[in-house]
């Protein structure tokens, strides 16, 4: 493989976009709906609140009877009926009159208001009242959150916690999502073992890329199935196909192998077409991406800084936006603290540390070194046509946690 | 209930601090420890990379012998040996010699540097090389990443991807976290009815809180279980006491009753102690919290958006404090687009729709609103001592996106 014909990242990305998949939609139950996307309009099918309803514990009123009454001027009502929670009446507040009423309970006929317990005090039936309330306190108006058969939320939406409450509220006992996608990660690599405390063989490492992609897939809202593969072209192609069919999305991490260039590439070559491989970007250069049966399949380096850059750059969008999420990068404006060399042509995700004002990137810079990723919260991204930044300059940062489901 | 002296939002926060309580350690497998806090510093078994390790398929050289080798005067090389990944071997590298080496082996004793392939071309073991390279060049070294022995993640560090992928290199199959709280929520209101398209008894209204508290639950790295209490006083302290024994902390939405105050905090003043109840903040005056069997019980508004925000000012920074990790809220400063009333010693959350610059808060205040939630992405927070601010004046804002786990 000869990187000698790098693609651009805006070009490596519209490859992307120009084959973004989507997922079907499902229906789940409202209580599995926290953190997926709408596949349909939310209309609503009651009122919220379904009627004028109490918003304290008191008496309903009409609210000009209450006109003028204070600590020192007390009036007097009559209570004639009392409604809890999920109770009614079907009497009338007339004139002198008060019903007792429970928070969340529904206005009576002939009230306007409710009068908080706290002023007033009762003998029986007799109450006496210690303030005024105006026509409206204290009642929470019929549809004053959702009006029966309004569109309340469109397609597409990602439901946070508020947007449940608001589904559930609309009569929402199920709803219609977009599938999370199924992506197969395959580790290439005849060099890894599994995490032990023990002495490891000599000229083996351990494979770390498996969890930080698979937990990469799940802060992108999608599910990973994880697999190792050898690094022969026929037990690369067998997992590949496989997985094509049986998953939405494919990722592989390394697949270099002596003498016969990116074995992954290779494959992908064989059994369906590249997209491209080779980008000029800074970490993760021999990022790669495909298509075979379909399903599309990136290749991302075997080193664990430039597969996280690489996963960051173009299967994010692609995995968010599958499943009808729209995604892009949240830029912010920084301050650097320090002077950061780069490379015109070439485009660099640089690990730093940001705050509210500046941006300071970390040194070691190595495609290897986890502990920069450990050390950062964000990258600060030079575009291709820039030559670096001096001290002081304003950069573009993009912070870890924006990039998050 | 009178709410007539009511704790300042300080003082609560203190209250509830003050019984703050942590989970138990346990040890779990490494494939399941993604956004855990963890309760062991981690120290290194190995080094990361354990040898000084190829960056490139190429050949491993003494860089010296490679000086002064170009497209224009190509230099000679006699390949001695091949490494694959996850091979090695016991072969030196001497003067005017090279060994094929793929990404990932390990440097072969005698050679300090990787020539790329790409610059390279052979007929059998003569190699012509077209490039120099210089002394460590395309070699990852030794321990460049982790040394051995040494601390590389404190206790209490929060697992983010590139972290697990931090633990598993250092060797760790399996890791000790803090348990995730059990958290029982107690919905009480006679009122309440599943979601549902079907009409609705007259006088119920949908049951909005157990999505969203379960939901915010989640969003703070714990468990929730769901259950529904009348509104008595028995019922809710068979709950309440159940509850007490069977999970780490308690959330009750709702629980006034006529004639009765609320009757969640008399429960818990009967079973337990009331820590405060009433504070002066806005929305979601009627707050409270308790301690009953050694367990916190927050005893939420049956409001909706009173209940999430009383969730956020009060029960966030419990339960991610409870696992270990450090909690406060991240304010940033913004414009106001707007002039937003406020009242002298009260706290408000008001909510807003803020970007990098601005912040607008959303007019419709009141708390049952749960669509004032949805449009929002902030709350602007007006401290007791301010009276409000006047459009174009800065003021503090906290994203709900940095709220969560």
């Amino acid at each position: 493989m000869f990187l000698s014909k790098l693609d651009s990242l805006q070009n490596a990305l519209k490859l992307i976009s120009d084959n973004q998949k989507f997922t079907d939609a499902e229906e789940i139950s409202i209580h599995d709906a926290h953190k997926r996307v709408l596949a349909e309009d939310i209309m609503a099918y009651h009122d919220s609140p379904p009627f004028d309803k109490s918003a304290m514990d008191g008496f309903a009123v009409i609210a000009e009877n209450t006109f003028g009454a204070s600590q020192s001027a007390p009036k007097q009502l009559k209570i004639i009926d009392a409604i809890g929670a999920g109770d009614f009446t079907e009497k009338t507040v007339g004139d002198g009159e008060a019903i007792t009423i429970a928070t969340g309970a529904p206005i009576p006929d002939g009230a306007n208001a409710v009068l908080m317990k706290e002023y007033t005090t009762n003998d029986g039936d007799d109450l006496t009242i210690y303030s005024q309330v105006t026509p409206g306190e204290n009642v929470s108006p019929k549809a004053e959150d959702i009006k029966k058969g309004e569109k309340i939320l469109d397609k597409n939406t990602f439901i946070r916690y508020q947007e449940l409450g608001l589904i559930a509220s609309a009569g929402y006992d199920k709803v219609k999502v977009f599938k999370k996608p199924r992506v197969k990660v395959i580790i290439t690599g005849n060099e890894l073992v599994e995490p032990t405390k023990d002495e490891i063989d000599k000229a083996k490492i351990i494979n770390s890329n498996q969890f930080t992609i698979k937990a990469m897939i799940e802060d992108s809202g999608a599910i990973a199935d994880i697999c190792h593969a050898g690094d022969t072209f026929e037990e690369v192609k067998e997992a590949i196909l496989e997985a094509s069919k049986t998953h939405d999305v494919i990722m592989t991490t390394g697949g270099t192998a002596i003498s016969k260039g990116d074995v992954v590439l290779d494959v992908v070559d064989d059994i369906g077409e590249i997209l491209f491989h080779g980008v000029a970007i800074r970490p993760g250069k021999p990022a790669g991406a495909g298509i075979a049966n379909g399903k599309m399949i990136f290749t991302f380096s075997g080193q664990p800084v430039a597969a996280m850059s690489q996963f960051d750059m173009f299967a994010r969008k692609y995995l968010f936006e599958m499943q009808g999420r729209f995604f892009d990068f949240k830029i912010v404006q920084r301050v650097s603290q320090l002077k950061i060399p780069s490379q015109l042509g070439r485009t660099d995700f640089i690990r730093a540390v940001s705050d509210e004002e500046y941006a300071k990137h970390v040194l070691n810079r190595g495609s290897g070194i986890i502990r920069s990723m450990v050390e950062a919260n964000s990258y600060i991204i030079i575009d291709e046509n820039d030559e670096g930044y001096q001290k002081d300059d304003i950069v573009n940062v993009v912070f870890f946690d924006s990039l998050l489901w």
